[in-house]
């Protein structure tokens, strides 16, 4: 049976490699590299080695950047007594997209695994003790709701509280425009342990 | 608001430029890449720029091929007196899958289309007729059962009959495991339209 060309296979087999991708998408995205003009595909191959070589951590928040410091730790108007604990950056960006919270963040690169052989030394928890120098106030634990995401946030709420600094856990409870029908136990015994008073509340639109 | 960095988003508007490809896939893929070793996204860098200058078109059948003449072209095996017509070389790709049609094929790189400015010229038309010197028998048209995929196969039958080649249709239907009851009006019409006799039919499992 004839197949494609090794230079397809071989290009499918890259697409492959990415998160979420199987052989049928891999083959679609290579398929449609033969459509672009070649100054795209150049820009491309340029691109994916520049996203790799030029960006690299924040030495302060751990944070993708292609600077020493992410503009979100060199910005100047951020308050800098509060930092919100995240497992990866895509969860950094989530938050910041939501354009609300105007502390700094700290990326941990992953959470505590003892399935996956990921244990605190693994992960950025060193860098995140060093910046509790005693300018910061509150430490926000929004590591996701997760067997490994509670384990890890309960691991760093022991570490950090001793240190006089204010440990918070991001709230559990119904998604907003979520069904209670289709939410699953633990949600709702969280929302309903969670609730909070009505009286004087004033809501606005 | 902080933003990923420029690295990042000029990847990501690459990924963006694939089929099927939106905003919120191109940067998870985006972000994949940088979970990649810097060897992995080097080859990848290097299988995108090899795919697009060292695969070109089989000059006669016109599916791509690294080769002067692709690997079906080229086979001794196969059945030269039938040329198969398709819109394209995924198509090409996916009958070859079948491991049962053992002729040539002949990609058009497209099917005829007012809206979209394509005529017959803008077609591989004119590398089809070339080949059609006496040695071939059989001309199957196989571009899609869409209207533009008729009016192609239509048009093409118009110009192939007249050589004295046997030119035919692939057959409209139900799809095998199908359900009569979501099949559209049209595909329900021709399926009775084309109902085939069942006497002295031989039905293997």
């Amino acid at each position: 049976m004839a197949v494609y060309p090794e230079q397809i296979e071989r290009l499918c087999d890259m697409f492959r490699r990415l998160d979420g991708i199987g052989r049928k998408t891999a083959m679609r995205l290579t398929l449609s590299v033969l459509d672009l003009p070649l100054e795209d595909v150049e820009a491309f191959a340029g691109a994916l080695m520049a996203a790799k070589t030029e960006v690299g951590f924040c030495k302060c928040c751990q944070n993708i950047s292609s600077a020493e410091l992410c503009p979100i730790c060199a910005a100047t108007g951020r308050d800098r007594s509060i930092i919100c604990v995240v497992e990866d950056f895509r969860a950094a960006m989530a938050l910041e997209k939501m354009q609300e919270y105007n502390g700094l963040y700290h990326v941990l690169h992953g959470v505590i695994s003892p399935m996956k052989g990921i244990g605190p030394d693994k992960l950025k928890i060193r860098e995140l003790i060093k910046r509790l120098d005693g300018s910061v106030s509150e430490v926000i634990l929004a590591t996701n709701p997760t067997p490994e995401g509670e384990t890890t946030a309960m691991y760093l709420s022991r570490l950090i509280a001793p240190l006089g600094v204010r440990v918070s856990r991001i709230a559990n409870g119904m998604p907003v425009g979520g069904d209670l029908e289709y939410a699953d136990e633990i949600t709702l015994r969280r929302a309903i342990e969670g609730r909070y008073s009505m009286e004087g509340a004033n809501p606005t639109k």
